[in-house]
């Protein structure tokens, strides 16, 4: 692109276009990065610089971007329709997307509902559960459950069951209450890896908490939402799969619907297809987004238990349909590609190249933990996630207005590699074809930019 | 497609699939319409029978389906990037929609927020104006006025401005209180069309009813939410200009945001290209999707005054960023394709045709009116709607388990026409590609199926 042009974008940009999660000052004197081009893992910018896409533009990219077959799928779903409404109406592409989604997502799920993305994906599962309590003679149960540090959209339904104060406090007065639950192993970690010892006693206390409030008060609790594995959007927190499983546990013994939002980590981005499955459990309500469509376009299912769809079969008299629904619903391209995108899983080996590309990055990670000032080093999949201290012994933070991980993020650009940070934790997020030769390279990479900021 | 073929696939549906907005159990012994086909107007179903889509498959289908330029714009965006974050980094596509929305927009708006549907562009609206009073001192602007019978989208935050009982009630516990005003003109019709006076006489009366609530309850209320011109889900209920006038001349004065709503009316369905321009007013936020992209994937855009967005624009430290965002933010296929319809639009003479149409469509309306039970005609561009009344002198409804509008809604399908109704309302929602031939066949259809049903 010639610089003329490249001025004239940027210039619109900045007085046109208003982004998300943004303050948008910091982008005063700075521009936005133009992206032109999208290959693979890299990203390239309007004068051509390359840049590893470490974080899978916000952890939706699969496949690497532009890849020929899902871009052939777009292509040959365009010449049979294009979007057609899904209420009275049905089509190929959303009736094979339902049925293979249940096919491979843990047991025991019976019907998929279509939106159009994560937070949708969980608003959909907050109203059917609340729903299906009433239509079980339960009405008293209204309330949700969810976790400290917990993120679910930002639609005012998820914000409501929403864990981070720094994205949700503001808008308090919109919310709905609930029972917030701490997260486990926050706070346990002592600037090294936690010991399993450790986790396991705190996975038990976080456990403990949830039983006694159900103890108490599962008779107004509809459901429990919860990240599987990794709380990502409150800074990649991982937790052992027994706390998965205590919590299903938890949920069945008390009657209470567990709600698994698998939008960021589902589709093989912890090693399994479904994070849920490091647990061997089956939630009641399944919601995905992000990596269902390889990281196209948006697109989002809530999967349901037949228990939960039946509860709303019925005459159209009883009143009990499920009045939710999107313009968009099971738009036939999303869905396409999301079947093309399931078929490259198969076909391609791509959960194989996930698990060697997560070893090898498990054996590049203690080369960054020598750093003095990174701490809590944590990883699973092709997921890693280390924050900075001050003093990494003590956990004592940076001052916020240092803004240590956003120059990090910064100082990352420079050396051809996109690091989002969230606050001061720095992250990887690889897309599954990422290679072990570019893993290498990426953490090399890392140690650069840490090398150079003075984290040694 | 063959029969085989078409039993599995209706088979899976009916065993995988829980649509949107459906009791499933109206479609036990009936199939979902399986389509196979769609092509300008027109949806064929897998044994090749064709259908009118007078709906625009829910509204947002504007080009007809299957436009050439459109498929093409995809085809082209694929050759340059897929999905990229937008925040941090930026794209053409997002660039140069964000600029030409704001070129056709009502003039005084400033800045383009993208998100991915209806109802997120609504929710991003009310989190805009609710921080909004925040950042200026005037915390206590916490609540929102929204119209009896409106239709905001199906997220929680959209569900606690909507104003129709049947499909929000049910969600009480869940809804943020706010302030429900009357909608004008409802009831003031009397078996005919309402004359001018008592149009005017409504209008007037319903602004004096946000008048008294501004007068006691402004200092509380940050945002007065409206569908202009159409009250589309709930009814297609349609009002004066001067209603849209009146409430930003009051908006204004008391210092309300106006929310416009133009996620069902925008992009020329009512015969200008924002319903909003009828009035000749500029709201302070404008909400855009489904015709955004022509009707072929989802996205939206919330447009602000310049005076919003500054009020968030510091230094980070004063912890005023707008945290909100979805992962699939300004799409640039889902951007490539908006700008290409509005290029179209442009290119193509568009709004001429949807003019001619609507002149066509009503010198039709006066030949369904002569039905005995046809009653409240109304029409505005491309939608006209009327209701079916057991005796519509005194306005006497049907008995809702006679599900009128349903019968209606089965029977047409055996005619090739889609009349999607909403209750006992029948309405057309027609593609701008309409053509006049078409409209008199729909028409003549429609009046086959009133014939046939007994409503002469
Ligand atoms: C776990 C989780 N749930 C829900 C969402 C919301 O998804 P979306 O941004 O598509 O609305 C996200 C997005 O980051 C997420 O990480
Ligand atoms: C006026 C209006 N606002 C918002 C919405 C919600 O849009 P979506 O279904 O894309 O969420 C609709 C959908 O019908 C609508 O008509």
């Amino acid at each position: 692109m010639d610089q003329a042009t490249k001025r004239e974008l940027l210039d619109k940009d900045r007085q046109r276009v208003w982004h998300p999660f943004t303050q948008m000052k910091d982008y005063a004197r700075q521009d936005h990065l133009l992206i032109e081009k999208a290959e693979g893992i890299f990203l390239y910018d309007a004068d051509g610089n390359r840049y590893y896409d470490t974080v899978s533009s916000w952890w939706v990219n699969v496949h690497g971007h532009g890849h020929p077959r899902i871009k052939q799928a777009i292509i040959r779903q365009l010449e049979e329709t294009d979007h057609i409404m899904f209420s009275g109406f049905t089509h190929r592409p959303g009736i094979e997307l339902a049925d293979k989604l249940l096919a491979i997502a843990p047991p025991g799920l019976g019907k998929t509902f279509y939106s159009d993305n994560g937070s949708t994906a969980v608003e959909v599962a907050l109203k059917m559960s609340f729903q299906y309590w009433r239509h079980v003679g339960r009405p008293s149960k209204t309330k949700f459950a969810y976790l400290a540090n917990s993120y679910h959209g930002d639609t005012l339904g998820a914000v409501s069951v929403g864990g981070v104060d720094l994205f949700h406090a503001t808008f308090r007065p919109l919310l709905f209450d609930g029972y917030r639950l701490p997260s486990p192993l926050v706070g346990e970690w002592s600037g090294g890896r936690p010991t399993p010892e450790a986790a396991e006693t705190s996975v038990a206390k976080a456990l403990e908490a949830v039983k006694q409030l159900f103890e108490t008060s599962a008779g107004e609790i509809a459901g429990l939402i919860v990240e599987p594995m990794i709380q990502a959007a409150g800074g990649m927190l991982m937790h052992p799969a027994a706390y998965i499983a205590g919590l299903r546990e938890l949920c069945s013994r008390y009657d209470v619907h567990l709600i698994a939002d698998e939008v960021a980590v589902g589709f093989g981005r912890t090693g399994t297809m479904f994070a849920c499955e490091h647990a061997h459990v089956t939630p009641d309500l399944l919601c995905l987004s992000k990596g269902l469509t390889a990281g196209m376009m948006p697109l989002a299912a809530t999967l349901c238990t037949d228990a939960i769809y039946e509860a709303f079969y019925d005459d159209y008299e009883t009143q009990k349909t499920f009045f939710h629904g999107h313009s968009f619903t099971g738009n036939p391209l999303a869905c396409a590609v999301a079947l093309e995108s399931l078929r490259i899983f198969e076909e391609e080996g791509v959960l194989d190249n996930v698990r060697a590309a997560s070893d090898a990055l498990r054996g590049h990670l203690p080369g960054l933990e020598t750093f003095r000032h990174v701490a809590n080093m944590r990883h699973l999949g092709l997921v890693a996630a280390f924050d900075l201290y001050a003093d990494a012994a003590s956990q004592t933070p940076y001052p916020p207005s240092e803004r240590r991980g956003y120059q990090v993020y910064l100082e990352a650009l420079k050396e051809g590699l996109i690091l989002r940070p969230l606050g001061d934790t720095i992250y990887y997020w690889l897309p599954h074809c990422t290679t072990v030769a570019q893993l290498e390279d990426i953490v090399s990479r890392t140690s650069s930019v840490l090398e150079r900021l003075g984290y040694r």
